[in-house]
């Protein structure tokens, strides 16, 4: 196969890169994607450094059986903690989950107070403050651990006028007022899907409606500077071909995959891994 | 050590299983209680049943390890899946989690009509059904899945008035609309915190209080009955102490362990396992 014909390679510790993935297959209609959800293993995020390092080599060396040509790191905790070990060890584009995040947030932040809204494991790692720092130190970063937003996602509270989700919601984001916040990263790939509901809520807590940022659409928009800046990018006709496969039953990934797709996942195989 | 000195041994997937060594330490003062909460491979209600019936064997072996007099089941799923080959394998008094609930339910109810809220793997297992039907053939059954309430509690949603947890009970319990159910069997180590909000919640949407079932309060009654009838019994003066052992972190456990025990959780140390 041509270099450019080469499949991308997704993955996550579940099912939330699905959300990074309904964004790849817009932003790169013509490329063909492989998708591996370690959910036999998840969550990641409670896991030690080592252990996810060790899971995020296994997850990779899966991809790379399928000669890809650049790999996305959809899982947060992956990104913060075992990003620099994957791009040594691996020689391709690899594109993660917190940088153009933080790279997006900062540009359109007009007075340099950004938000981060993610799972406890996440917030307690500091992965988007030393990023958003790296990028400009005067950046002030309020960071939120938001423990209920995957399970309410999951279980499908994820209408914009879900009563349970709003009051949470509005508990999270209440942890905001007075900062003067303006942008808010969605620092977990399950967010994206009540990102209306929040924008909302924001209204009412704020008084003002915050710039939201959506860490899958960013990495899709890195994936494709990466890959045309490597002239890698497809240029054939659309193909948005997506397989999938999962370190646990297939009938439960199939079950909520509908909910981060906005279709259903077809071509799902289970595999054993590590 | 005499026989009747001998710890009890209780074990769980995760920390749900400290709701049954509240009830143990209240009914049982005297005893000395090893429990191991498998923290570090949790949850198993997603696991298949042979990965279940493993995990619940190396568990066992580990609280064997302590020379314990009888072991508690606390985890719904190997009580569903595992006990029969766990009472094959080992020659010790084994309390599962589900029977003594059934028989309290068949007892109160004066319909016979029983509802159970458990987690989605153990409504799917259709455990509670057996047991019941085992008891009462005539007894009609209404299995409820309340994928919520679990991160809710975790979360700490677990006051009489938590706005949030009272939408989500409202919604589970309006699937008893019409049934009814006289008694609701919580089928989870974990609602039993939330038991005087679904009480308080089920006089709302039901029209009348449903008589609740506690699983861990009826397995340590259960406990108490088998050890009186095998003579192991402690008579000595209180000793209420417990040994916890995780499979992962301490600190998690610790903090989210008050909740459960409705005190903070003191020798606490982490092993490994299987």
């Amino acid at each position: 196969m041509s270099d450019k014909s080469r499949a991308i390679g997704v993955f996550d510790s579940g099912l939330g890169g699905l959300t990074a993935i309904k964004q790849l297959k817009r932003i790169l209609p013509s490329e063909h994607f492989i998708y591996f959800g370690d959910t036999g293993r998840v969550p990641y995020g409670t896991r030690s450094f080592e252990t996810v390092i060790q899971y995020a080599d296994d997850d990779m060396r899966f991809l790379m059986s399928f000669d890809i040509k650049a790999a996305v790191v959809a899982c947060g905790t992956v990104s913060a903690v075992a990003l620099p070990s994957l791009e040594k060890k691996f020689s391709l584009p690899i594109i993660g989950a917190i940088s153009p995040a933080c790279h997006a947030a900062s540009k359109i932040s007009k007075n340099k107070k950004i938000a981060v809204f993610a799972t406890p494991a996440t917030i307690s790692k500091n992965a988007y403050n030393a990023h958003l720092n790296s990028i400009d130190p005067e950046i002030c970063i309020f960071p939120v651990a938001c423990p209920m937003f995957v399970p309410l996602i999951e279980c499908g509270y994820i209408s914009k006028d879900s009563h349970a989700t709003r009051i949470i919601a509005a508990e999270y984001l209440s942890k905001l007022c007075g900062t003067g916040a303006d942008t808010l990263i969605l620092g977990c790939t399950h967010y994206p899907i009540i990102s209306e509901l929040i924008s909302s809520v924001s209204k009412e807590v704020l008084g003002y409606e915050i710039n939201i940022i959506d860490s899958g659409l960013e990495a899709a928009y890195a994936t494709k500077t990466l890959l045309e800046e490597k002239d890698l990018l497809n240029t054939e006709t659309a193909c948005g071909k997506v397989d999938f496969y999962v370190s646990d039953e297939t009938q439960n990934f199939k079950n909520t995959a509908s909910i981060f797709l906005g279709e259903q996942a077809e071509n799902v195989t289970k595999v054993s891994i590590g």
